[in-house]
Formats: C-alpha cells, structure tokens, sequence
C-alpha cells in the first residue's frame, strides 16, 4: 500500500539507524526493505511503542521495531491470532455458539466459549485441531476495519452474541475495531498476524469452567486452551518439555523423595519440612551461614511478631495491613501484633540499640528469617508460592559513598551460590526510575543518581549480562534482580539486590559522620536465594531432584544381598558415617534388584552393594545412580573417590 | 507439758523409727529426747503432713518431721515468725499503724502497713532492725492462742485495725488463732518458731507500694520487705551472693557484652538477638544438633502458625485458648490461625504423611522451634519470661515397650550437654501419679504402670540423683525433670522428658504392629536446654558471661600498640582466622592499657598484644582473662594452645 503521492516518511531502527519509505508502508513493507527472509517472518510491528499489525499502514515518521517469533509480543500476537483461528473453526463446527473473550496468555491462549445446550471435552479436540490447521491453510489475511459503535451492535445483535454485546457498551465510541478472518469477525483492539499461514502447528491443551467476566453469578462458559506454532518441530519440542517439566515438578518429586509435605490441618501453603528436606534445607543455610559470615556478615535472630506499631513506623500497616494477616490481639490489656511479613523492620531496631559511628558501617545483618504473607489459598502452589517462608534475608547499613562497593560484594556472593549450586545461566536486570516522571521517588535527587550509576557500574565490573528497565525502580530504591535458566530453559526470578532511602527515613536511623555531624545511612536489602522455600523449588526442578552431591539428603545406600550380610553392611556404614557420609542401610528382606531398583527411584547418589565376595576382601560394590556399575573399591578407596566427587560441584 | 496421766503416744520418724512420748508432747519435747542439739534448732515439727509450731502438744499417734533452718519449711517458718517479729518493732516505733497481711516468701518475708499520715523510706530501716534485735534477745516466746470469731472483732475493732476486720470477716468462727509475742498480738493460722531469740541476723531489703488485697481500688500500704537469719555468718553470705547476684545478672551482662536487647516498637518480651548473642546461640544449636543426629534424631522444621482447627485437635484451644495470643484472621475468606504454642501438634501431622510400620519406630523429629506463649508485661524478666523463645524440642514416637530404652538415650544426651557447658551438679525428680487418686489419669493403666517403672529404672540405671514426687505427673503422662545449681548455688529447672499418652488418641497416630493390627504409638516430649532463651540466661547467671571458649563470641582480640603495627595485627587475625578461630582487632587510637582494660570488661578469653618485638619475632604476647600475662608465643605455639584450651572444656 503506497500512496500514490509517494510521500517519504522516517523510520528509526531500533538500532538507531534510519530509513526513508513511502508514507503508508506498513511494518511488512519496511521488512521487505530489509530482507526477505525477515519479511517471512514478521508477525507484527511496534510502532512508537505500540503494537500494530504488520501490514497496517504508517502515514508518519515512527521508530518501529519488527517483531517475530523470537519476542514474546511477536509470540503474544501470534497466539491471539490462533484463539480467532480458532473461533472460527469452533463457529463451522458448531454453528450458533457464543463467544466470551479469547486473549493470548503465557504459553498459547484460550478462548471462552457459550456451547448453550452442547456438551464439549477434551474428545472433541483433534476435530478442532484439524480443522484449524485446514484454515490455516488457507492463508486467510486478518482484515481490521474500524467501526463505530452502533454498527458493531447492531451486528452482534444480530448475531445474538450478547458477551460482545456486554463487552461494546462498556467501549467509547470512535475507538472500536474488528478484525476478521475467513468467514471469521470479532470484536478486536487487534493486533493480528498478517495471515492464518503463520500458524503451522496447533495443539489444544485444556478445557475448563470459566466464570463469564470472572463473576460468579455469571454464566459459566467453556474455557479451551491451545497453543500453536509456526513449525511443527516447535510444537514437538514444547510437548517434550512439558512432559519433562511435569516429570520435575517440584510437587511430585517433594513427595516422591519425602522432601516436604502439606497438612489441612496445619493450613494451606505452610510447608512441613519433612527429615530429607530439612537436611536438604540446613545444607543449603549453612552453605550459605558459612560464605555469609566470610563476607563480613552478623546473623541475628528476631521475633516472628512484632507490636503493630513497629508496622506503623515501616509503613507496611497502611500499604498492606488489610490485605495481609489480621493482627494478633492478647487477653487483658489489648495489645496487637503482627506476624512479620518481613525482617527489615526488626533489623532497623537492631541498628537502633546503639549510637552508631561511621567507622561501623557497613553493618550487615543477615536472618533466615520466616516470613508470613496472606495469599489468597488459590494462588497457592506448592513450594513457589506459599503463606510462609524463610527469606535468606540481610539488611546492608551503609554510607552513601560505600553503596557500589556493597553492591559489587553481593554481586560476588550471589554468583558464588549460584555457581555452586550448577545454576549457570543467568541474566540480571538494573531497575531505575522513570526517565522523565520522578515525583513518586522518596529520597535525594543527588544519592539516586549516585545509587544508579553505582549499580550500573557494578554490574559492568563484573560483567553481568543485563538489560536496564527506566520505570522499574521501586519508589524507595533503585535494585538489581538476578533470573536463573533452568535446566529445562525456564527463567525464574531468584536473587534480588535493592536500595532503600525510606525504611532509614521511618526508623530515623543515623551514624556520626567524621564531621561530627548526624547523618542517614542508606540501606541495601539482598536475598540470594530469594527464600529458601523457592530456592529448593527451583532446584528440584532444575536437577530433576538429582542434587549435588554435597546437598544430597541420602549420599549412599548400603544394601546388603542378603540378611547374612547385615553386619558387614553395618560396619561398612559406620565407617562411611564416621568420614560425614550420610545415607541408610536398606535392611529389609528384598532381592538386591528390587533395592537397587528402590533406591534409583529415591536418585541416591550411590548405592554400596554388599556380599560375600565384598565381605572377603573388605570391599563394596559400587553403582552410581543413572549410571551403573563402578566396580569394586575398599572403603578407603570408595570414601577417597567420594571427597573428589563432592568437592567437583561444590565450590570451596 | 506432760500430761499428768503418763498416757503413751507412737511417734513415727521419718526414717521409719519410733518412739514412745507422753500423750500430749511437742515437737520440742521430741528433739530433746534425739538430741539436745536438735532440740536448739528444731523451728517447727510437721505432723501427719501439717506444719505446728514445736511447742504445740501432740496427742495423738502421729508421724512428725522435725523442721530446721535446712528445710524449706523451716526456713518458711522462720521468715513468718520475722515478720511478726517486724510488726512488734514497728508498732513499738510508729504506735497507731494498721497491718495488712505479713507472709514469708522464697527470701524472707514481707508485710504490709499503713502509716497512716507519717511517710516512710529506706532511711527509717536501720532503726527498725535495731529494734527488732533489741526483741530478739528478749527471747519472747510465741504464743498460740484459739480464740471465738467474735472476741477475734472485738479486739481488732477496739484497736480501729480495719484490715484485720476485713479479713476475719472470710473467716469462719472456731478455727481463729491468734499469735503474740511481747507486745504484739496477731490473727495468724501460724505456725511459729518458739521464740525470738532464734532470730540472730535482720536486714530489711526494700519498700515498695502494694494495693491492699491487690485490688488498685483499695488504699495503697506500704510493703516492707525483709530477710532473718540464725547466724550474722549466714546473712553475709546472703548478701555477698546477692551482690554477686546482681553481677551476673544476664539482663545487665546481656546488655554489657551485647548479646541481645528488647525494643519497645518490637514488643515487650519478644528478644532481639544481637550478633554476639546470635553466635553464641547458634553455637549452642550446633552444638545440639549434632549430638542429635548422632543420637539418631531427625530434625524438621514446621512453620510458626497452624490452622485453629490443629490446636482444637490437640486440646490447646480449649484449655489455654482464651489466655493465649488470640486467633490470626485472613482477609477475604475468614480462616483462623494461632500463633504456635507447642510444636507437637506440628509434628503429629509429620508423622501422619505416611503408614509407619513397627519397624520404623523410633522416630524421633527435632526441631528447634520458636514458639510464643502469652504472658503478662508484669511478668516478663529478661530471656527467662519471655512471650516468644526457642524449644530445643523434639518428640519421639515409640512402641509402648521401648520407653525404657528411650528415657536412657534421652538422659543420656541431657548429661552430655550439662557436661559440655559445665553444669556439673544437678538433680532430678520423678514426676507420677498419685499414689490413690487415680481417675484425672488418661491412658492405660498397664502402659502407665510399666512407663513409671521404666523411668525409675532409667534413672536408677544412670544414677541419678532423684526424688519421686507422686501426685505430680501431668493427666497424660509421667516425667522426668533435671535441675541444675548454678555456680551461686542457685537452682534452674531446665531439662525434661515427659510421656504422652493423648496427644497420640487426640491425633489417632498408628503403627502396623508386627502382628500386622494397628496399634497406638507412645508418645515422649523432651528438651535438654529447655528453651535457648532460658538456657542462655542460666548460662550468662552460671559462668557470669565467662563462656566456655568453644561458646565465647568473641575468643580472641588482636590489640596493637600503635597504628604502626596494624598490619601485623592484620596478618595475626587473618592466620588464626582461617584456623577457625574467631574475634576481633582493636584498631582503635586508644592507648594498649586502655585497649586491655575494655578487652577485659568484654571479657575476651584471650588477648593478643603485638607491637615491635612481637613483629620482628614474629610472635604474640598473650594475656588470659582474668589471670593476665601468659608470655610470648609464635603463631602455632598459640593456635596449638588454644586447640588445647578448646577441648578441655568441651566433650568430644
């Protein structure tokens, strides 16, 4: 679509460069420019910050960045395009259903559907699939047409669709859009790919209930989820993950290895540490206890409660308090306390017990400290998100001036956990404030720009790979967050590093300066873990609950032929135990193929298998798990074998 | 008095002797036929279980204790008969006061008295116990006096005595005694010393403000506290210790060597632990859980709040619900949680996760779990009456016939632990059922009679040092309590270990018996330390803040002459550090006498001097708390000796 006047318009590149096209050129029309390989590929465009589809026309200068599959908005288009694929498949074969609304969401997308008398289940899918992939083959294009209000409800009127009706009144005039497809119109503020010949694989995922606007006085409707792609190789290898994740899942495995468990009786999302997991759990605290207090360090240990008013000074009472565990009032004399969602109040009194001099700071303290946050019980999932947890807590009390060394020092500590625990790849992101809104930031324009510059430059000395996000600061504070990838791809936020003017602001906290003078210390909240409760989540997940060896609950199981050998099993654990070598002794009356089979499924690093032969000459027959028979050592030799194996993929 | 018939009555001892006395003897009489010099100490005679004066005629067969000043119930005697002793004085000084109630209490006694108009300090004290020693040596005898209810008002109401009127009123008529001595006359139940002139050493300890009847809307009298002696010997004792007392108190040492503080916006009783007091804590958790691993314990962790319905299963709601930290609400959907009292409940639903077979029993859980139990601000004192502390807990389930077994592991891990922190004298008590009343008892009858021979048995195999106290066991089980003397000779409960027959019914835990029926286990709470906080505060009491090295904080301080050799001073810590030897350089611009004196205050095990000589030899110059100089050592000459140190006072 070029005008005819051939009118030149400016587009900037997100690299920067810039190109003159014809006025009207869409987002297809500049990729052409390119190559022709990208305009295969494009899937839609960001137009001054706004995503539009591809093939819509750009009538003045724009900076425009060309989305495809590799970003997640090129992806999120995609899968909205697929859930109007989708309607239309669903509308020829069920002629006369309604539609709710049918949005892109994290992996695919879903739409809600009103089947009126019908029944529907997952049987009917693969009639869906196929006839989805059949339109696709049609390369329909999606058209957008903007209409004004009473033509979009006179035709949905018409149609009888009385959710897109419900949907249009709450819409201004001027500003509404359809979009269709085939034989395919919805109501759509788009965008949309440019046609159905993008989607090449296609796969429903899920029916479920939904309530019609989330209202549960609404009608019920039939939420489908699918997913798609534009190769079929993709489709196979998201299925292969999921099935490999549902495998990981740290709910089955903590079950499975007796990690950790969950009582109605207790209540919802309050985690029971079971023997293995508490010894998983204490590892992983001294592990880091140890690396903490080498870096200068002081644990303490507070209340789990606190008086209300210590809630009142941070600030959490008004920002929180309703929404949050109720206050705990005692008999008699009616005092309130609260459980504490958070340690940084308790550490804030700590500083307060005495006159602090400029000499003393950096104060570090550090708590593993347990935490109790109100989550609504359907949000609960497993270890990730949970009513209480044990944040690997530390507050930094410190100088303006020292706020870059610190950030450097927790960097360091935050990559030597996660290098010790096999989490290699990882990526960090630098939250400021607003480049240009600054009036929600507490705290001195001078100490901000400091505090930013400071992280910026920390994070440069020890070369992090890192995207910096204007807008992301918090009101308080500038922070550094670091994502883990899982074994599986997956990204999961862990560690966190964050500035804070406010809390020292609400406690008053002051030191001498060597000016004799008071002044304010900043402070830095850091967690490497983020919480133990979603650290080992993480980990389960990302080992396949095959940990390292150095956290492993049960490092060896001895397992006797047979009853004949028990005390030779008995000896030989013993001695094990007496070098740290933690596991059991399966005693009990099995064949050896069932107790090696046995403890495979438990993922027991290795397996000591003992018998006559192992009984005469003073040895073990060793297996390590996943990987079979390492022959026969004595125990000297097997005990030295095990030290190299620890000390491998544990970082001194 | 000897009744003139000569009629004969049976004494028993409590030795199990006899003797014959005339009808009608005291317990006076009785001393003198032992012993003359019994009879000079004999303080009062407790007869068929009831505490008499010793001149009071016995006329029936009776077993009798005779009471001296090393009995208790001597000792109690005796401050009763002081108080009276201070009321004589006082009236004699200040005529026309009022008396309220003057009871002995566990040093001393007190009463209380209105002054009318006159005021009253301290400065008055001296010439009270001038002249209480004045009647004293008058050796007025104390004379019990039956008298009617109403001659009891006439008396009180024509000396205008209010008090004394309020509390005949309560009383019934034919059981009103009145005692005297000299020249003053009381209503009192008694009993009495037999006279005065026992009473050898007075000092009058403190005034203080006390509601009469402890109702705030009555008049305010005054409270004179006061504590008696039968030799001067004995009252300076009294005083050096409390004096020493006062030295160690574990609030001001707490304070002095920052172990741990209390913040009024956190909450009254709810401790901050400092990082000092955090080190040393955490020692002591080490400490103890690896001598429970090895004991075979398996430690868990379980959150701090439990749904109510878990404290309504185990009987806590109903029985302390209304005294406790009211019930925790949740926003939107109401549910309730309770701040954990107890981790028992907790572990109940441990061991519910999973079948548990005869042959996985014991299973012993451990946790060191905080805990928060509701007490009055009045009744908070330091860490030893807190609202939240830490339990050294754990429970261990087992079969019926392994509680014997059980017990003896059990004391023998309490020992260890008194041992390893210099607890070297202690005592038990053997807590069982009431010899005839038997029907507040739950449980078992047969498991009840074997679980208390088997604990005697335990004892008996360890040798302890027990007393059995029959009527004192809980309705759900029998116990075994350990007392500790400190170093003032003052005694601390600490440890228990206690059968529980309901929690088990409560939860309906079970194990398949090897008869393949289910069976109930038994269930035993134990704690060695009691709570860490308790523990910690007997500790600071017992070693005045002299920690054993291994616990000390702070075991070393590098303390250079000048600023010239802070390097070496660097070099010094850093050697021992990584030795694992822990402390501080005292870099400060302070003189080394003055470096040397505050070392000694923090009460630093070792210093460690170096100035030229020393970093030319390469050497430290070490000084030893309290006992000063030590010479001049290389760096492994000290590392080796402290090692040496370590493990004198430290069990392996």
């Amino acid at each position: 679509m070029i005008t005819s006047e051939q009118e030149k318009i400016k587009i900037t590149l997100p690299d920067g460069s810039k190109r003159e096209l014809p006025k009207g050129s869409t987002g297809l029309d500049l990729a052409m420019q390119i190559s022709e390989g990208l305009a295969r590929n494009v899937l839609a465009a960001k137009v001054n910050g706004e995503i539009w589809d591809a093939t819509r026309p750009i009538t003045q200068d724009a900076t425009v960045q060309l989305l495809t599959w590799n970003d997640a908005e090129g992806k999120g288009t995609f899968w909205h395009s697929s859930a109007h694929l989708m309607a239309e498949a669903l509308e020829a074969l069920y002629p006369g259903i309604k539609f709710g609304i049918g949005p892109a969401i994290e992996n695919g997308y879903y739409y809600d559907v009103d089947f009126g008398d019908r029944t529907f289940s997952q049987e009917d899918f693969k009639a869906i699939e196929d006839k989805m992939l059949e339109l696709a083959r049609q390369k329909n294009e999606y058209v957008r047409k903007p209409v004004s209000k009473s033509d979009a409800i006179a035709y949905f009127e018409d149609k009888g669709d009385n959710y897109k009706l419900d949907l249009l009144k709450k819409l201004p005039d001027g500003n509404i859009t359809f979009y269709s497809q085939g034989n395919f119109v919805d109501l759509c503020r788009g965008p949309h790919i440019p046609n159905t010949g993008f989607i090449k694989a296609v796969k429903l995922m899920n029916v479920a209930g939904a309530y019609w606007l989330g209202d549960v006085n609404s009608k019920q409707l039939t939420r489908i989820y699918g997913i798609t792609f534009p190769k079929q190789k993709d489709l196979t290898d998201y299925l292969t993950l999921l099935e490999e994740a549902k495998k990981r899942d740290h709910r089955k495995l903590g079950k499975e290895l007796e990690l950790f468990a969950f009582s109605e009786k207790v209540g919802a999302g309050l985690p029971l540490w079971l023997p293995k997991g508490t010894m998983l759990r204490e590892r992983l605290e001294q592990f880091l206890r140890k690396a903490q207090v080498k870096a200068g360090y002081s644990p303490v240990v507070t209340p789990h409660i606190g008086s209300k008013q210590l809630y009142v000074t941070s600030g959490h009472w008004e920002k929180y308090g309703k929404d949050s565990f109720q206050p705990i009032h005692t008999p008699d004399v009616d005092e309130e306390f609260l459980l504490k969602p958070m340690n940084c109040p308790h550490h804030c009194e700590i500083y307060k017990t005495k006159p602090r001099s400029y000499k003393d700071l950096p104060l570090r303290l550090a708590e593993f400290g347990t935490v109790y946050r109100y989550e609504q019980s359907g949000e609960l999932h497993g270890l990730t998100r949970v009513r209480g947890f044990t944040q690997d807590d530390a507050h930094i009390f410190c100088r303006p001036d020292q706020v870059k060394e610190e950030f450097i020092k927790v960097i360091d500590l935050v990559l030597y956990v996660f290098k010790a625990l096999g989490f290699d790849n990882y990526t960090t992101q630098i939250s400021l404030r607003h480049q240009t809104e600054r009036s929600k930031y507490i705290g001195d324009e001078a100490q901000w720009e400091q505090a930013e510059k400071d992280i910026i430059e920390a994070a440069g000395q020890r070369d992090l790979k890192t995207v910096i996000e204007y807008g992301e600061a918090a009101f308080y504070g500038p922070k550094l967050d670091f994502m883990v990838k899982d074994a599986l791809g997956r990204k999961w936020q862990l560690g966190t590093i964050q500035v804070d003017y406010q809390l020292p602001n609400r406690f008053e906290l002051e030191y001498t300066g060597a000016d004799n003078q008071k002044h304010r210390p900043v402070m830095i909240h850091r967690a490497p873990f983020g919480s133990l409760e979603r650290f080992v989540a993480v980990l389960i997940e990302h080992c396949a609950g095959n940990f390292p060896l150095w956290l492993s609950p049960e490092q060896i199981a001895v397992l006797p032929i047979s009853e004949k050998y028990a005390d030779y099993a008995q000896k030989v654990y013993t001695s094990l135990e007496e070098k740290d070598i933690r596991g059991f002794i399966d005693n009990r009356d099995e064949k050896i193929g069932r107790k090696i089979r046995d403890a495979e499924v438990s993922k027991v690093p290795f397996m000591l298998i003992v018998g006559e032969k192992e009984q005469e000459e003073g040895k073990v027959s060793v297996r390590k798990h996943g990987q079979g028979d390492l022959g026969s050592l004595s125990l000297e030799e097997f005990s030295d074998f095990f030290t190299k194996e620890v000390n491998q993929n544990m970082v001194s």
